[in-house]
């Protein structure tokens, strides 16, 4: 299926970035829009002789074994979503719904218009756009499909730590936008709401942010909030066990879920205030890895396993009993693993002066009861952290493995 | 001054990001923190072979003839401020903030850590960061700096499309702060809002954003979440009159305002629910431009000027009377022109289910009676577009121009 079966008269913004030095030879290929098109690219090329960066330029694959945005490098700017089906809506109306909004992503991470494109992208690359798709416990009964509902999608247990947002918490269907493009993510986030208009409504909504490419040279792990190098105990691609960890197996039951993934979604807030006037010596301790480089205290670089059981002279644990990188290690959870990959928020400030901002916490993991559940319930416990942070929504999601082509995200579902 | 006066501790980010490829022949110069400067960037190095790029690396002048964030090319992420001195603070206390920030703003455009670093922008190039500084009508007589009181910055008039949130207006001082990376915006916001602490306090926040360097080839002009091209109609740094529009001569009174500028703020509710359920030629007429590509309807490219006179063959106007463009013109306002330089925001939803989104419109001039205020007069009186936005917040702000060395911004008015 080409781009020109969905938009007769819009303008390809990839052909659009993708003439230039050429529009000659491609001009007269994008039939009535073409003069248009090759005149534009003349006049950004003018004024700007540097090309499109591969900022712009970079395009993250829709189809595949896994959906999008789970594996794909954090972009700059993340908008997460909520909806639920509107009172009438099943099972015909949400296969519809999950079409409508697969083509789009399809379409916008390619960097094309789309028929009722807003516009707002236009002149711009796609920009690694992700779109990512999820469905909600709750999704299950509404549409009369609870045999299929995932075992691993029971309900996370209560935390004494949560002081959780119902309203800001779960849903029926969830979509991450991921995008190094604030306009071209704003751009995906009004065509997947308005393509819902009838079917669902927007439950929740939340923004996020992390680094630019190119303003640092660290590249997997980004800093949160706190100043803190975070991911560093992320697991990576090139470990033999990542796929089992994080990935549904092909073979796993519901069927629908192979080659899927859990996420689980916090939306952290962090007490910055209580914890920029704490030393950098107590920050340290609280975490247990140097603020700098993100090395751990006993030593070495960021990649260096904490020694947990190393002492001080004073015969002290040189990394506290409580420091948030011995309670969440691997070695101390069993194995336990989980793909966090993250945004920061800040939504302005609170009616108590307090900066409303912090973590949106993604995590992603083959079963959220071998994952995320564990390390919670252990850092619930005892985490020096929790001091300075607050649980305000929680998110549980099953995300279905990618679509091959011709097929819908969740198609194996709804018309399984 | 170096660096090494504030930071006797810290690691310096511009040199933690330049050392790259001469870690032997720098990291030596860095005293007890070398060795983990180096040991760092040749982590990041190995982890990430391309060198930073020029969107970290951008460093924006603090001092100068006029302030950063003026002429500044548009920044990817804005964050706008404004505070109200605390009961009991005057000129004296308000001389030393201003010393604070003049200070901190130096540094961190420089990519240097500050004394007291969040280390969020630790890792991070400055990545373009400017912050500007502007005075509130409200300052002066809190400060009993009345008789320094410009006549421009007299209230703006009320227009009747004006729905104004009073708390979410004016101010004793306005921060401005772009950057190209959103954790170093952040740190920045952070560390000017701490150091407020005890003199001001905020007053109100406004997060925005725009295109990301290297997403676009569009350089100048940017588009808005309506998906219109904006900004076209911009006065020109190569125009003769650019600067005697724009920048408040040097020898005007009051003599702390030469090089200076004033700064009109609007937040600017954009009815994207209703306006996306306009066709695209509706859109258009309203606007007077192409969506496309900016030109007008009149034709040509986005910087030809619109035709006024033309009428279509049945004998309208081609472009409406009340088209946005035709109200705007400069040839229809005297020549009042203003430099438009906004930032886009996104703040979710409204309870009634609306995107709380639109523009964080801000315009520089050297007179607002001559630049925003007349044309805003039009505009109030027959604009198609007003149908689709509502003017939700105003400020009005005095930007003094830009330090000498060894100079803090503000310092001839406080000290004059």
């Amino acid at each position: 299926m080409t781009q020109h079966d969905h938009e007769p008269q819009g303008v390809s913004r990839r052909r659009l970035v993708s003439t230039v030095g050429a529009a000659g030879a491609t001009g007269m290929a994008v039939g009535a829009t073409g003069g248009a098109v090759a005149q534009a690219v003349a006049r950004t090329d003018r004024k700007a002789p540097t090309p499109l960066s591969s900022v712009g330029s970079t395009r993250v694959p829709f189809h595949g074994k896994h959906q999008a945005g789970i594996t794909t490098p954090l972009q700059a700017f993340g908008h997460l979503l909520a909806f639920d089906l509107v009172s009438g809506a099943g099972r015909k109306q949400a296969a519809k719904l999950l079409k409508r909004w697969s083509r789009t992503a399809r379409e916008l991470m390619a960097g094309e218009s789309t028929a009722d494109s807003t516009g707002i992208a236009l002149d711009a690359g796609p920009s690694s756009l992700s779109v990512t798709f999820g469905f909600g416990r709750s999704f299950f009964s509404r549409t009369g499909l609870e045999k299929e509902r995932p075992r691993e999608l029971a309900p996370l247990p209560d935390f004494s730590g949560d002081a959780l947002d119902k309203d800001l918490s779960n849903g029926d269907l969830w979509v991450q936008i991921g995008c190094n493009d604030g306009l071209v993510a704003f751009d995906a986030l009004r065509e997947i709401q308005r393509q819902a208009d009838g079917t669902a409504r927007l439950r929740w909504q939340m923004n996020g942010f992390t680094r630019t490419p190119g303003a640092t040279k660290r590249p997997m792990t980004m800093r949160n909030l706190m100043g803190q190098v975070d991911g560093t105990n992320n697991p990576k691609r090139s470990e033999e066990d990542f796929d089992r960890r994080i990935f549904v197996p092909s073979s796993s039951s519901p069927a629908w879920m192979a080659d899927g993934s859990y996420a689980v979604v916090r939306r952290i807030r962090m007490l910055l205030d209580t914890w920029d006037k704490e030393s950098l010596s107590e920050q340290e301790k609280v975490i247990g890895r140097r603020k700098s480089d993100g090395a751990p205290l006993t030593g070495g670089t960021e990649d260096t396993d904490p020694d947990l059981e190393k002492r001080d002279a004073d015969g002290s644990p040189a990394i506290a009993a409580d420091a948030h990188v011995r309670v969440t290690a691997p070695a101390t959870n069993g194995g336990a693993a989980m793909l966090r990959r993250p945004f920061s928020y800040h939504d302005g400030f609170r009616d108590d002066g307090a900066p409303d901002a912090g973590l949106l916490f993604i995590a992603w993991q083959a079963d959220p009861q071998r994952g995320f559940v564990p390390v919670q319930r252990k850092l619930d416990r005892g985490d020096a952290l929790s001091r300075f942070i607050r649980h305000e929504a929680s998110g549980l999601f099953a995300v279905p493995g990618g679509p091959s082509k011709g097929e819908y995200v969740g198609q194996r579902l709804l018309e399984g």
